[in-house]
C-alpha cells in the first residue's frame, strides 16, 4: 500500500482511513448508490469494463438506426466531477474472495471494506450454444451496432442478389422472446423497414420484408395487463410485424429457426431477446443463486452472512414484489436499490440498524413505434398517443447528461418529422457478399 | 444481361439503353458529380466500400471526442431518394481495365460507358512499413475511432501506472505533419485534455502531459501565407502544444520517434498526417502517375487517351493551381472537379466539345481551438475569432443532411459553453493494460 501515494499528487485528497466503498458495476443501480454516497465520509471506487455509463433502454433505438450509440452513453467520469470521495477505475472485475474481501480484476487485485455488486445481467442461452453463436444479442453497445451493421448489410446484399428466395431468406428478421426489449426491437425494426428502407431500396419489394416475433408464451408482454398486451399485439401486427405465439424454440442454426414442435423459420437474422441471467461476476462468489444465476439477498439487499456486501439489481433475487414475486430486472428496480444499499452501509457506519428495502412500483412500459406505447402505472393502464408522451418523457428525464438528451430529443424531432433515420450506416469495414460467378458481370 | 430485370421490380424505372456511368467513390468529388448527373439522361452506378458519404474535414473533431462518428456520415441512399436515375452500390472497387471497360469488384463485376474514378486518398508511408504499422492515421470514421479509444485509454492507464517516466510516456502524443490535418488535431487535442481530461484525472498531474507537433520542414501549415504560419504557430504554442519544426522523421518504433538528425521522441501514441497518396486504385490503371501517385490527367479532367475515364479530387494530378503547381488535395478542387467532370460527360453526350476545368479559388482555413481560426480567400489574411466564424459557417454549409447540421451544432453549442466532450467514451472492448505483478495489490 506504500506505493500508493506516488501517484496520488496534491490536487487529489490523500487516501484517509475511512471506510472503502467498492461498487462493481456502473448501470443504474451503481451509479446511483455512488450518487448516495457522494460527499459522504467514506472513499468510494467504482469499477467497470467501460468508461461509460449506457442507457440501455434505449438500445433498440441504436440498433434500428435511430439513435447514435454515444447519445445513450455518459462517460462515468464526467458523472463524478466534482465528488472528490468518488473514484472510477477502467477493469473488469474476474473474481470476488468474499473470506478475504479480495477482487480479482483484469489489472492490480483490490480490497473492500463494503461491496455493492452490480454487475447487471447477460444473455441467458439456457446452455444451449448454438444459440449464443447463431444469434445476435442486444446487451450493449457493440451488440447494438453489430445488429444495426448486419441489419443494413442485408438490405445492401438482397439489393443485387437474383435468386428470389435468397432475396426473401435475407429480408427475414426474427425476434425471439415477446418481452418489452422483443416488442420494442421489432417494432422499430418495422418502422425502419417501411418508412425508411422502402425509399432506400427501389429495386426491392418491401412486401418480401418480413418481420417475425417469436415467443413461446400465449402472449406478449407477460408483466403486462391482458389489455395491454392485446393492444401492443394489435399495433405491431398492423405495422406488419408477425407476431408467432406458443412457439417456444429448440434451437438456432444457420439462417434458421427450429421449434419445438418440429417447424422451422427461415431468418438471416435472429436476435435473442427471450432469456437474460445475472452477469457471470455471480458464479465467482460461490454462494446460493436463484432462477437466471441471479444472488439470493436478504431483504436488506446484502448477502445472507455478508452484511458488508450488497448486491442489487439485475444480479440480485429478492422475492416481495407485490407480495410474493421476485423483483423484475428492470431499471427502476436497480436504481432504488441502488440507493437503499447504499443508505444502509450509511446507516451502519452511524451505528444504526440496517432498514429492509421498500419499493415504490412506478409502473411498466413499452413503445411500439410512431405516437404509440403501452403503460401501466398506478392503477391506470394507457395505450396509445398519451402513453407515448409518457414514455418521451419518462426516458428523457433518465439520461444522464443535458448533452445526451439534447442529442436524444433533436434525433426523436428529426426522425418524427422527416419519417427518416439518420445514422443508418454501415461501419466498421463490412462488405456485402455478392454472387460472383463469372457469367454474372452486368 | 438477361437476368438482370429479375430484381428490378415495378416500382424501379427499367434499365435503359441510356449510357452508363459508374463513379467510384462517393467522397466530395463522387458525390458531387452525381448530384450533377441526377435527373439527366444518364444510368448513374455509384460505387463505394462504405454506405455512406463522410465529411473528413471534420475527422480530427471525432478523433478527439467532440463529435459522434455518425454526425459526420450521411447515408448515400438518402442523398438520392428523388433521382431515380441515380443508383448506388456498396462494393469495393479492385481493379479497372482501361482496354474492356470493365470493373473487378469484391461483388460482381462491372461495365461502364463513362467512368469518374473519385476514390480519394490513402496514407502515404513512403514505402516504410514500420510507419503504418507504429503510427495511428486519420483517414476515415474506423481511424477516428481507433485514435479517440487510443488516446482516452492512454490516460486510464496512467491514472493507475506508479512508474513516473511510464506515466509520462503514456500521456505523450505525437502529431507528425505540419499540415491543416496535423495542426487542427493537435489543437483540439490539448483541448480536451486542458479543459476536460484535467477534471476526469484529479489524481494525474497534467502538466506532464506533452502534445508534440513534429514537422520536417521549418513551418507549419505550408500552403498559407507567412503571417497566418506564425500567428498558428503562436497560438498553438499558447495551447501548450509542442511545435517541434525542422524535424523530419526517419521512422517509428514502439513509442519511439527516430528523427532523421538522430534524436528521438518517446510518445505511446504518434499519429501520422505527414503524408498522403492517390488511393491504392490507381496503380492497378497502368497509367502514369505523378507524385504521391497521383493519376496524371488532362485540363478536361479525363485520362489522356481515355476520353471516357474521367479522374477527380484527391486521386487526380492536374498542374495549373495558382499558374504552376497542381491542384491540391482538398475537399474544394474535388467538389468543383466533380461537378465539371459530370458536366463534360453531358457536353460530349450533346456533341458538344468538352470544356477545360477552371478552378474558383475560395481560399484555405484552419481552425486551432476555441474561438480561433486562419483563413486566406479572396485577398483577406484573417486569424482568431472572425477567422473561426468564417471556419464554423463554411463546415456547417457543406455538412451533408439536416440532421447531422442539427447534431453538429447542438456538440459545438454545447462543447463551447460548458468546456465540455461528450463523446470521450472508449468504445470497442478495450481495457487498460495495468501492472498486476503480485506487490501490486491495494
Amino acid at each position: 500500500m506504500g506505493s500508493r501515494g506516488n501517484i496520488i499528487n496534491s490536487k487529489f485528497p490523500k487516501e484517509t482511513s475511512r471506510p472503502r466503498v467498492v461498487i462493481v458495476g456502473v448501470g443504474f443501480g451503481g451509479l446511483n448508490a455512488a450518487r448516495n454516497l457522494a460527499g459522504q465520509d467514506v472513499d468510494v471506487l467504482m469499477l467497470d469494463k467501460n468508461n461509460y455509463h449506457g442507457f440501455w433502454p434505449l438500445l433498440y433505438q441504436v440498433a434500428t438506426a435511430g439513435l447514435e450509440p454515444e447519445s445513450i452513453a455518459y462517460p462515468v467520469r464526467a458523472i463524478f466531477h466534482s465528488s472528490r470521495n468518488v473514484r472510477f477505475r477502467m477493469t473488469e472485475v474476474q473474481s470476488i474472495d468474499l473470506a478475504t474481501r479480495k477482487i480479482t480484476t483484469t489489472g492490480r487485485p483490490l480490497t473492500y471494506d463494503y461491496l455493492i455488486l452490480a454487475a447487471g445481467s447477460a444473455n441467458n442461452y439456457f446452455g444451449n450454444d448454438a444459440l449464443a453463436k447463431q444469434t445476435f444479442g442486444l446487451k450493449d453497445i457493440e451488440d447494438a451496432e453489430r445488429l444495426r451493421n448486419k441489419m443494413l448489410l442485408a438490405f445492401e446484399q438482397a439489393s443485387t442478389e437474383r435468386d428470389p428466395d435468397r432475396r426473401k431468406a435475407m429480408m427475414t428478421f426474427a425476434v425471439i422472446g415477446g418481452g418489452p426489449t422483443g416488442v420494442e426491437l421489432s417494432g422499430a425494426l418495422a418502422e425502419l423497414v417501411h418508412h425508411v428502407l422502402v425509399k432506400d431500396y427501389p429495386m426491392l419489394d418491401i412486401a418480401d420484408v418480413r418481420i417475425i416475433l417469436v415467443e413461446g408464451a400465449d402472449r406478449i408482454l407477460a408483466a403486462f395487463p391482458e389489455s395491454l398486451q392485446k393492444s401492443a399485439r394489435e399495433k405491431l401486427e398492423s405495422m406488419k410485424v408477425e407476431v408467432c405465439l406458443n412457439a417456444p424454440v429448440d434451437t438456432v442454426e444457420d439462417d434458421l429457426i427450429l421449434l419445438k414442435d418440429g417447424t422451422t423459420i427461415d431468418a438471416s437474422t435472429v436476435v435473442w431477446a427471450a432469456g437474460v441471467r445475472s452477469a457471470p461476476l455471480a458464479d465467482t462468489l460461490n454462494v446460493e443463486l436463484a432462477r437466471g444465476s441471479r444472488v439470493k439477498i436478504t431483504p436488506e439487499l446484502h448477502l445472507p452472512g455478508h452484511p458488508e456486501v450488497f448486491v442489487i439489481g439485475d444480479m440480485a433475487y429478492l422475492e416481495g414484489y407485490k407480495g410474493k414475486e421476485a423483483y423484475p430486472m428492470v431499471a427502476q428496480v436497480a436504481i432504488q436499490q441502488g440507493k437503499h444499499s447504499a443508505n444502509n452501509i450509511l446507516r451502519r457506519l452511524r451505528g444504526e440498524p440496517v432498514q429492509p428495502f421498500k419499493y415504490f412500483d412506478p409502473g411498466t412500459m413499452a413503445t411500439i413505434g410512431r405516437r404509440s406505447a403501452v403503460l401501466d402505472a398506478f392503477g391506470v393502464q394507457l395505450s396509445g398517443r398519451l402513453a407515448w408522451f409518457g414514455w418521451l418523457f419518462i426516458h428523457i428525464m433518465y439520461l444522464v447528461g443535458f448533452r445526451n438528451r439534447l442529442i436524444v430529443l433533436t434525433n426523436w424531432a428529426f426522425n418524427y418529422f422527416s419519417y427518416e433515420r439518420g445514422v443508418r450506416l454501415i461501419t466498421g469495414r463490412y462488405l456485402p457478399e455478392e454472387d460472383v460467378s463469372p457469367a454474372s458481370g452486368e
